[in-house]
């Protein structure tokens, strides 16, 4: 077999970035431009910048009524008006209007009586009343932005009215992104055998505008050495940064690293950091270039952690800064003394406390980035977090945002999507956050108070009831309810045509079968027909491959790994899948009566209740409504 | 005189907003627009988006090595190696590699030992180890973003590898700004007589920009009402929002509402704010039309408050949120019962402390927005708060960046100015605030602990010393030092050439002076050479005109509005005009002595004895700065 490299080191990760910060701080130059003011929002000033003009650019009234001199006025009283005369005594005045000499008093016109002669007042003017001061805002000369300072919508104002028309401002990094690999196809083509489609450039170039830089990004390049080679050389006269994806590993066609010790120098390859190990950091001809991993959650965080910090390096624009909260880790974290490892998790808050749910680990989910509300980051020096205990996370998502979402943990159905589409529509600034652990899991979750909610469809063998009976074992004597959700129906998903000609779950045995995890309810609805049948588990193939979703398993039996799994009519109709009713069952929401108050439960029944609710629930087939939002007291 | 228009009404500020917010949800019409998913970024979804690809879109390697069959690998162990042959039982497979039947595991590439034959594996394979299977990140069919929802660079990044280019989104509101005012210039224009620098629209241009809509400038149009009414009526049509500035007050020449009153309807004249009381409300023919006040501070808090409302309904995008903090005061703010006041702040912490000091509070005071780093918020229902009550600030400053800076209080001087510009570019992260209240005003904020350094300039008349008697008195036991600062020469302010041919104190009696405010330590210089010199206050015209700074005195002796006023030789250069001097001063900052080694107020030591700093007073002229940055003990 072909040889792979090995990596020279794994440096942590504030080691290397330090490291890196400094070689470049040595060798980078930054530039700046000369922009109009008007285009300069966002921008950083190179130096401090002084009016050019006063503002006001003259002593001017701050009334509308008539400029006086106020030592003619000083005589004036209620007994003894005086008199004062157009011209002679007075001009009017707006607003904003100059006074000049001999004038050097406004009279508010509420305080005038006029006559034919005349106007009369009955009290003295004070000398300079009710005038601004020439510079009363802004005097010639003064410094009115430092430095280094990102221009705000109201600066751009007092910039121009100070008479400042072009400011000195950083220049924008201009980066170039090069996305590598022989597999990897454009996401407007049709995907083929093997093909993976790109989309990390596409990421890294709107990271790269929020940073405050201009991406260009190029077509892919094949894993061909020359190639790498003189795209990158040529990329590093032209752009200010150059950042490299993939083909930072140290699989046998990753040639970035060798490519970029050619050209320049590596600082760093490999980083204790999970996801991102495979980082490089490298400077060439001055300018940095950096190699990141190909899983896109390794991507992501590569770039934050190492992309990101040079280009506030060369913006010279205030770090981006999340806000933090303490939390209750909803499980245990176990993490290597390897790596740094950040951990995706969903953030709620229940009762009175923050919790903190880990999501997906692995480099390649992405969709845990999309559904995470921040990062637990678990140190180096860390072996991880029991459940129960306080962790920091970093949110990416509003504070308030994350305190008015419903919390939902348990079995997975499409309808929680729904809901939580309709949700931010319905209720402004409330949201609805679900993790999928299973009905059991999901009632354990409650009582730990970790959710508001937890969807479950459990089959009581003795009763034939659902639900009910399981929050009664487990709750006691703790105030409980039942909000009704929906009936469904569960069956067997298998290829398009039944192709195997399964009629039921007799048939299982007679093909790969793909199941649940252990505490799903479809799970423990199987083991309840097997044993019905006097089926024993070992004889289906397949009993022991788990799927977390009915999308999950769904997808599966469309590939051909697998012939049949256990799920949902609306699972099978997503992915085009044949369906085998196995019989109805209760999907319901198990909830304490102590949240049935809070304003976004009670906006999570509206939408149970709701006729746009029940449509799109017809859209997706198979489900029953009639008693949804209904709720039970236990 | 001419007549002037009344206001119909001025409505609390949460009712107007409300008002106009319910009847434009009756009217507005939310436009969507399908764009490339790749320029999506910060655009906000109509729908749900659902995945067309699976990711993976195959059931992949998870890890560089060879894919197997489990079930040929059951025996394998280390007393009984299997030997595997490339082709017959397996192939070589990267990261990312499409695993298809009969192939259903992978055994990693460390795991195997290569002979001549094959490769020897000494362990079995589960099936599906190291396999992703399809699916495992995206379902396709699954929903990855709901509707409403604002698009990150990871959603892009998303969406694009489950097949989705296309996506779409709310379309950014276009809104028309007309600038409107006889008087007013644009920035590049030379100002005449009377003429007002036009800058709010840009700042508008800008601010809408910020609130996710696109911005349309027109030229300024002049007071007359047949061209603000044609201007408006053809932008209802074009536009989406319109917003007139300014004319929306009540004086003879603001015609917006009755424009307003003629083409649509006026929903609100009128708003209990300050400042920004003068806000129109309307809507013509569907659409948002604002009338907004001419004061660049009024105009600010009218957008804030009415337009981006408008504009989050519009852009469906999340309202923006200010970080807020509680905070002491630092001096009594009086508030009418009449209207909800938006108090500029300077926020600080000192000691453990946070301490809000109010800023100008005009509605003319453009820079006060500049330097503040929040609002402090006086609701309508309040009279205010007295000096030292815990008040809530919304700040528009990173919390961090206030904690990190060192909080000046007390007498001005240009070199506050260069020092503040300095200061984030030599300590990163790090900031200097002044505000300035003259010396003796600087010593009670650090005795009541607002800020850490005051700059005082205060001869003792017995000794002849500068600053250490003062701070002595003022503080007796408290352990305190003083940070030496600079020498520089006071001296007398006049019009370029002399034309009064001033040439000392005694003369001051001839002219119209302009003076310093109570408790300025120029003012108690000015006091102490008339006495000296036996003249009596009074005898001075003008002594009882008071001005905040330096470059304000500076700024009045400019205009034709005064002859004379005292000040220091940077401020006379820096506006041009002639200097007469009366003699040398020095300007130091007090500092308990626990504040001496805060870090920040450590780089500020280090700024006030760097080359780069005495090369810039030099430039600024009339200082010295033998012994700037050394401490005395006091």
């Amino acid at each position: 077999m072909a040889k792979r490299n090995l990596y020279l080191d794994t440096k942590p990760v504030d080691e290397a970035d330090a490291l890196y910060r400094a070689a470049l701080q040595q060798v980078l130059h930054i530039q700046y431009e000369t922009i109009p003011v008007s285009e300069a929002l966002n921008r950083v000033t190179r130096h401090a910048a002084y009016a050019k003009y006063c503002s006001p650019l003259f002593n001017a009234s701050a009334m509308d009524g008539i400029a006086v001199i106020a030592e003619r006025t000083e005589s004036a009283s209620e007994a003894q008006p005086v008199l004062l005369k157009e011209k002679a005594d007075y001009i009017p005045v707006d607003t904003g209007d100059p006074i000049h000499p001999p004038y050097n008093a406004v009279i508010m016109a509420e305080d005038l009586v006029e006559t034919e002669d005349g106007v009369l007042i009955i009290a003295s003017a004070a000398p300079w009343q009710h005038v601004r001061p020439i510079g009363e805002d802004i005097v010639a000369g003064e410094m009115i932005l430092p430095g280094n300072h990102k221009i705000r919508p109201i600066d751009v104002g007092v910039l121009l009215s100070a008479g400042i028309t072009e400011i000195e401002v950083v220049k924008k990094p201009a980066v170039a992104i090069f996305p590598t690999g022989t597999e990897i196809i454009e996401p407007e083509q049709e995907p083929g055998e093997g093909s993976i489609i790109e989309s990390n450039s596409r990421m890294f170039e709107n990271m790269v505008t929020e940073a405050g830089g201009t991406a260009h990004r190029f077509p892919p390049i094949i894993d061909d050495y020359e190639q790498i080679r003189n795209s990158i050389d040529r990329a590093v006269d032209e752009y200010d940064m150059v950042i490299v994806n993939a083909g930072s590993s140290a699989g046998t066609e990753d040639y970035t690293v060798h490519v970029l010790r050619e050209l320049g120098q590596v600082l760093v390859h490999g980083v204790a950091i999970k996801p991102g190990k495979p980082v490089i950091l490298a400077i060439v001809r001055g300018k940095p270039v950096i190699g990141l991993p190909g899983y896109p959650v390794s991507a992501y965080i590569g770039f934050e952690n190492f992309v990101e910090p040079v280009l506030t390096m060369m913006t010279k624009a205030p770090a981006k800064r999340r806000e933090t909260v303490q939390a209750h880790l909803s499980k245990r974290l176990v993490s290597s003394l390897k790596h740094k490892e950040y951990v995706r998790v969903k953030v709620g808050k229940v009762g009175d406390k923050m919790v903190a749910a880990p999501l997906a680990r692995g480099a390649g989910a992405a969709m845990s980035l999309v559904r995470a509300d921040g990062f637990c980051v678990i140190e180096q020096n860390s072996e991880g977090a029991e459940a129960g205990s306080q962790v920091q996370v970093e949110l990416y998502r509003d504070k308030e945002a994350v305190e008015n979402t419903v919390v939902i943990i348990g079995s997975h159905d499409l309808i929680l999507d729904v809901a939580a589409d309709m949700m931010p529509d319905k209720s402004r600034g409330m949201f609805i956050s679900s993790t999928h652990v299973g009905s059991m899991g999901g009632l354990m979750a409650l009582k730990r108070k970790e959710a508001h909610l937890a969807p479950i469809h459990l089959l009581d063998e003795a009763t034939g009831e659902y639900n009910i009976s399981y929050i009664k074992r487990l709750f006691g004597t703790e105030k409980m309810a039942l909000i009704k959700g929906v009936g469904r129906t569960q069956g067997i998903l298998v290829k398009k045509g039944n192709p195997l000609n399964i009629k039921g779950i007799q048939d299982l045995t007679g093909c790969r079968y793909v199941n649940r995890q252990r505490g799903a309810g479809t799970r423990i609805l199987l083991d309840y027909q097997l044993k019905q049948l006097g089926i024993d588990p070992t004889e289906i193939n397949g009993y022991q491959r788990e799927a977390a979703t009915h999308m999950a398993v769904a997808a599966a039996v469309s590939d051909d790994g697998a012939d049949a799994g256990m799920g949902i009519l609306s699972a099978a109709k997503a992915m085009d899948l044949d369906f085998i009713p196995v019989g109805p069952e209760e999907y319901d929401f198990a909830v304490p009566q102590e949240y049935l108050e809070l304003p976004h439960i009670k906006a999570f029944i509206e939408i149970l209740k709701s006729e746009e609710f029940h449509q799109r629930l017809n859209q997706l087939g198979g489900y029953t409504f009639e008693r949804a939002g209904e709720n039970e007291r236990i």
